[in-house]
């Protein structure tokens, strides 16, 4: 499929690497190709560097990566979603799938960071209002990185939610969630139900900071 | 141990019996004894038939209830917790491990409910600040009555976790927690951590209406 990831960071090269591995024709969105490329990340590895690992994923602006994929992976963080959606367009986004996997955190007040939104709204929501016409699907945001595309580092199978309006688009999703290796999927209901799947990052926050590790993740057991 | 669970309900109850089969001296708290006795349920058992059948449990107004006890749990629901803790009285809670189960849920807007307390403070750090000589140590908040004190009617061990400040009411509370059936007990922290305990219960109220039974819980697996 060609799917555009949206986000240069930890969590979309991450997702682009698993999908390019899996044979997907991929795209990495960013908001300047060029700035992006330019980048120094501190200690960390460029950009540039990854994609030089990636001969076969394509950098481009949001909207060049959207226009012509079948399915968008929201990636960057919940602060700029809205704005890289908007940037990718709503045209391009006009009946797509849109795995939403952004957490909206609030780092302004200090570790951990607080919930920008909460209760009787979500960012999944918010994104699925903003862009009528997308099929927002909320998935992978309740774990880290390395678990949402090979859940089988865990010892033993763990649980991912899905929210979204649209249930052909969650059959979407579900796919490429099993196609990741995920075994236990749970349709929570409605976009709606992603404010259940936001509000858990608090207690994620705190289970990381109390195991040591953000290699975790939850089963519900039943 | 001599136990004060405060509150009648069916969380009150599931405590209260689990506690008495185990021999423990239980006493259950209600604001006004005389009217929970005569009080209609209406298709549910009454408290007065509840009590015919624990014979070694006794009513009492929560300050009865909590004078003599070593260890007071707050059954009560969230919305009515600091006043049951008032009318215990912050002399009989002081130095005493407070379990506190409750959840901040407001049904005011209908359901599912939201959480009338988030993000920067919980249900948890208000009655530590209330009762700052009382040893809070939040718990058993993430799951129904039944699993919290039969955890074993589910197929597989699962978490509960404890948040609190002082470390030898979270080994008595442990201590308890073990007695229930709990095998994997996952210390957050300090209170603060109460955060994430409680913002969990949107999830947990998503998954109750997408399983279709609330007879579930999660196990974290690292």
């Amino acid at each position: 499929m060609k799917i555009a990831v949206l986000g240069t960071g930890t969590v979309g090269r991450t997702i682009a690497d698993r999908l390019d591995g899996l044979g997907h024709d991929v795209s990495v969105g960013t908001r300047d190709p060029e700035a992006t490329l330019a980048r120094s990340e501190g200690d960390g590895p460029t950009v540039a560097g990854w994609l030089a690992d990636h001969s076969t994923v394509r950098l481009a602006a949001h909207d060049d990566a959207t226009a012509d994929a079948e399915v968008v992976v929201n990636a960057t963080n919940g602060g700029g979603a809205l704005a890289a959606l908007q940037q990718a367009g709503a045209a391009n986004l006009a009946g797509k799938v849109v795995v939403d996997i952004a957490n909206p955190l609030d780092f302004s007040k200090g570790f951990p960071p607080t919930l920008s939104v909460v209760d009787a709204d979500s960012l999944g929501e918010q994104l699925q209002r903003a862009f009528p016409e997308a099929r927002i699907v909320k998935a992978l945001n309740t774990m880290t990185a390395e678990v949402m595309v090979h859940p089988d580092v865990l010892p033993e199978a763990t649980s991912v939610f899905l929210s979204g309006n649209d249930a052909s688009a969650k059959a979407v999703v579900t796919e490429l969630l099993e196609s990741f290796g995920h075994t236990d999927v749970i349709d929570l209901g409605d976009i709606s139900t992603a404010r259940g799947a936001e509000m858990y990052l608090p207690l994620w926050l705190r289970l990381m900071g109390s195991l040591g590790t953000p290699t975790f993740n939850i089963r519900v057991v039943r």
